[in-house]
C-alpha cells in the first residue's frame, strides 16, 4: 500500500458502482485479477482471511447439523458426468476436460467439477448400505469449481470460483425437504444475521432450476446498482441422481429402496461479493465484527519525543483486548502519518479504531471510531472492553440498518409498469405460472427486458387471483418476483 | 462401521506392513480408493479431521513465521510454465493439460498445477516494487496439486495430493538462506515435536535437486518397512525464477535488483503417511494428542436397569472436560457391545478412552485406557481433569519414544557392506560427492541395489577424509545417506 496509485477510491460508489467494486477489490487486497487467464484470479491477503472467516461460519453450522466433513477429487470422469441425463445437458456447455498429461492423451478424459453430485453419490453408492446409515450428510469446503463462463468477474462470475457444498441422503422425501428447510436456515442465520445481508428466498421457475433437481430454493439479494445476485440455493434432489448412481439402502422391512438427496450450496464468492457492496462506501470496505479479520486497529498518534510512550500505551492496550477475546492490529509504521493510515485501515473496513496519542497516555483514555459512521467516542481505559464491546455491537447495528437500503421491492400489474421499474431491485408482478408451461412468457419478457423470473417467495407466497399475466395475459396464477440479475 | 468386513485389521502390521496399511486407510476411514479413477483419492471423514489439524499446526506456524495466505489459480498457463527452463523439463512429463472446455479447443491450454513456483513469481513481480516489501512472504494451504504419476499409493504418492506452500522474496541470499533455516525448524517443531515422526534433514544431492531450485533441503523419515519417505522440503531458489519472472525491487541505493527467492512445502500426505505408518499397531491407528479429532471418548458399561444412569454420569464427564478444553466424544450406542465399540474407537487411534459403568457411577469414578499401552487407571471423577491431563502426556511420551523404533541408521565401508543392509532403514557410507560429477556413480547404485543417495545431513555432518567411494573407490568428499525411497 505504498504507492500512489493504490490509496483511497477514486469513484463514488453512487455514481459508479461498477469501477467503485472493481477499486474496492484491488485497493483492499481481496484480489488481482492480473493473473493473465480469463476468469481466474489470485485472492490476495485481505480477501483470502475475509472468505477464510465466512467459511468457518459455515463448516461450523453445518457441523452443528450433523454433516461430516470430507474432500472429493476435482475430477470427474466422463462416465459419472453421463449417468443423470439432465444434469450433463445442463453442464456440458461450461466443462472444462482435462485431456492430456505428460506426452500421452488420455484414455479416459475427466472435466474439472463444475459441482460434484456425480462425484459424491458415485461414492455413495458404496457407502450406504442399510436404513441404519441414514441420514447420511456430507460436506466439503474450501474448494474451487470449475465453470467455462464467458463473462466474468471477481466474486461475482468465475471460470474458477470458490464453492461450499453439502450432500445429504434420507430415507423419505419428508426428510429430505425437511433438510431444505433447514439448510434455508443455515443461510438465513449465517448471512442476514451475522453478515447483514438481506434476501428473499424463492422457489425457482422449472425451467430455473438446477439441472438435474426436482425442485430448486434460492436465495436473492439486491445489490446496489440494482441488479439481484443468487447467493445461495438448496435443490430437492429427489430421487433422479439415487436413481442414476443406484444410491440405495435396505430398509426395515428389508427392501431396497432409493434415497432421497438434497445438495446445498452458499455461494461464497456471491456472500462475498454482497459482503464488499451493500456495507461498502466511498472510503472502502466496512466489515461486520463476524468476519473482521480484526475487531479494532490501534493507531498511535506520534508527536515528537513522546513516541515511545504512546507505543507501549498501545501495545498494553492490544494485551488487555487480545485476552478477552478481541483480534486486534497495531499500526506503528514510523513513516507514515496517522491521517494515512486512518484511510487505509478505512479502506479495509476494520470495525473500530483506537487511536491513542500523548494525551490519551495522560489521560489513561483511548479515543474509540466506529467505521460505519466515524463516531468519535473517548473513554478511559479501565473501561475500554466494555466499550469496545458495545462499539461493535453499534457499528453492527448500524451496518445491520444501512444493508437494508439496496433492498427495494415495487409492484406492477401490466407490462408497461414493469418496463418502468427494471434494474431497481425487485418487482412484484402477477405472472402465469412457474411451472414449464410458463417459459415462453419468461423468454419473452427477458428478450425485451432483461428481467428474469426469480420465482416465489418461500416466506410471503402472494396468490393473483383475479389478476393477469403481464406478458400473455392469461390468468396468472402466482404474483412473482422480477428482477435483473448478475 | 456396521457391517463383517468394516470390522478389525486382517494382517499384523510386523508381517504385511503394505496390506495393514491398505487396511488402516480403508477401515479408519481415512481415503477410499474406489473412486474409479487412478491416483484420485476420496479423503473420507476420519482422515479428513486429521489432515485439518496437520494444516492448522502448520498455517499457526507459517503466520507466526509472518507469511501471510493467499490463494492461487489452479491453472498455470503454459507461457508462465515454460519460462524456468530446468523447472519446465523437471515437471513437463508429469503435467496435466485443460485443452478442452465445453465444444471448445482452447486457445491457449492450461496446466493443473504441479505446484505454483511460476503462479506465485508472475504476480510478485507486479506486487513487489521496493525493498521496503521486503521480505514479502505469503503461503498457501488445503489445497491439492496434480502430477501425471504412474504408481500411485494412498497418503503416499497420488495424481491429486493435498498441498502445502510457502513463497518468501528476499533482499539479499544471506535472508534467503535464513528463512530456509526457518521453514527446517518450522517442519521440526510440528513434525518431531507435535507429531513425533522422526527425520533426518538433508542437503540432497546436486542432481536430485527440486526442478529449477539452486539447493534443496529435505526432510526423510523411515517408514516400518525400512524405506524412506520425504515430508517436506525447502528449497534456495536463488534468483533463477527472480530473472525469469522478471521479479525486482528498487534497493535503498535506486538500483532495480532482482529479489532472492525460497520456497517450503511440508509434505503434507506423507506426514499423515508416516503418522499412519510409524504410530499405527494391530488395531489401527494411535494418533498424537496434537492432532486427535477427539482427546477421549467416553464408552458408558451397559448393564440392564442401569443404563439411564451410566448415559447422565458419560454426559457430566463429558461436560467437565469440555469445559476445560478438551475434545470428547461419547457413544451411547446401545446396539453395540462395549467390546465392539472398543475395537472401533482403538480403530480410529483416539488417545484415550474413559469407560463408565455402574460400579463407577456408585463411586464417583471414571477408568481411564491410554490407547498406546491399554495402561488401566481408574480415577476419582473430581481429579478427572488433572488426570486426563496427565494420561494424555503420557501417551504421547510412549508414542513419541516407540517411535524411534524405525528409525535404523546403519553404516557401511564398502559396496559388499551396503548390499547386505538395503531395505532396512538409512545406510552411512562413503561417497565421491554429492556435485552433478558423483550422478554416475548415484545411478550405479540405484540401478543395481535401488538405493539412493539421500544427501548429507544438516546437522551432523561427517568428513569421509581417507575413505573412499562405495561405487567409483575415488577418494570420497562425504559421508552420505543411503536409502530405498517411496
Amino acid at each position: 500500500m505504498s504507492t500512489k496509485e493504490e490509496i483511497g477510491i477514486t469513484v463514488k460508489k453512487d455514481e459508479n458502482f461498477s469501477e467503485w467494486f472493481s477499486q474496492v477489490v484491488a485497493k483492499a487486497r481481496l484480489a488481482d485479477i492480473r493473473y493473465g487467464l480469463q476468469g481466474f484470479i489470485v485472492h490476495r491477503e485481505w480477501g483470502f482471511k475475509i472468505l477464510r472467516k465466512i467459511y468457518e461460519l459455515f463448516e461450523e453450522e453445518v457441523e452443528k447439523n450433523g454433516h461430516e466433513p470430507v474432500l472429493f477429487p476435482i475430477a470427474i470422469p466422463e462416465k459419472f458426468f453421463e449417468k443423470e441425463k439432465e444434469h450433463v445437458e445442463g453442464f456440458a456447455p461450461e466443462v472444462f476436460w482435462v485431456t492430456r498429461a505428460g506426452n500421452d492423451d488420455l484414455e479416459e478424459p475427466f472435466a474439472l467439477r463444475p459441482t460434484s453430485e456425480t462425484a459424491f453419490y458415485s461414492m455413495y453408492s458404496l457407502w450406504i448400505r442399510s436404513w441404519k446409515d441414514l441420514p447420511f450428510k456430507r460436506y466439503q469446503s474450501r474448494i474451487c469449481v470449475y465453470r467455462y463462463e464467458s463473462q466474468t468477474r471477481p466474486f461475482l462470475r468465475g471460470r474458477e470460483f470458490l464453492f461450499f457444498e453439502t450432500h445429504c441422503a434420507f430415507r423419505t422425501h419428508e426428510e429430505a425437504l425437511k433438510q431444505v428447510e433447514e439448510d434455508m436456515k443455515i443461510l438465513k442465520k449465517i448471512t442476514e444475521e451475522k453478515l447483514f445481508i438481506p434476501f428473499i428466498f424463492f422457489r425457482r421457475p422449472k425451467w430455473d432450476k438446477f439441472a438435474g433437481a426436482q425442485d430448486t430454493y434460492a436465495a436473492d439479494s439486491v445489490m446496489p446498482d440494482g441488479r439481484v445476485s443468487q447467493i445461495g440455493s438448496t435443490h430437492d434432489l429427489g430421487q433422479r441422481f439415487s436413481k442414476a448412481f443406484e444410491v440405495t439402502f435396505k430398509d426395515e422391512d428389508m427392501k431396497d429402496k432409493y434415497v432421497w438427496i438434497t445438495c446445498f450450496g452458499p455461494g461464497i464468492w456471491r456472500i462475498m461479493a454482497s459482503i464488499i457492496a451493500i456495507h461498502g462506501d466511498d472510503k472502502g470496505l466496512i466489515l461486520p465484527s463476524s468476519i473482521a479479520p480484526y475487531h479494532c486497529v490501534i493507531i498511535p498518534i506520534y508527536f515528537k519525543g513522546k513516541e515511545k510512550e504512546v507505543d507501549e500505551k498501545a501495545i498494553e492496550v492490544q494485551k488487555i483486548l487480545s485476552e478477552q477475546g478481541f483480534s486486534v492490529a497495531v499500526d506503528t509504521n514510523k513513516e507514515k502519518t496517522a491521517g494515512f493510515k486512518f484511510n487505509e485501515w478505512e479502506m479495509l473496513g476494520i470495525p473500530l479504531r483506537i487511536e491513542i496519542g500523548p494525551k490519551e497516555v495522560k489521560d489513561n483514555t483511548c479515543v474509540i471510531v466506529r467505521r460505519v459512521d466515524r463516531n468519535k467516542n473517548s473513554v478511559p481505559v479501565k473501561n475500554l472492553v466494555e466499550e469496545i464491546e458495545k462499539e461493535l455491537k453499534i457499528n453492527d447495528k448500524l451496518l445491520k440498518k444501512r444493508s437494508k437500503r439496496y433492498h427495494v421491492i415495487t409492484k406492477a400489474e401490466t407490462f408497461e409498469d414493469v418496463k418502468k421499474l427494471v434494474g431497481k431491485g425487485f418487482i412484484k408482478a402477477p405472472f402465469c405460472s412457474i411451472d414449464e408451461t410458463a417459459e415462453k412468457c419468461a423468454e419473452k419478457l427477458q428478450e425485451t427486458t432483461n428481467l428474469k423470473v426469480r420465482g416465489i417467495p418461500l416466506e410471503d407466497e402472494e396468490k393473483a387471483k383475479g389478476k393477469k399475466c403481464i406478458i400473455c395475459g392469461k390468468p396468472a396464477k402466482y404474483i412473482v418476483y422480477l428482477a435483473k440479475a448478475y
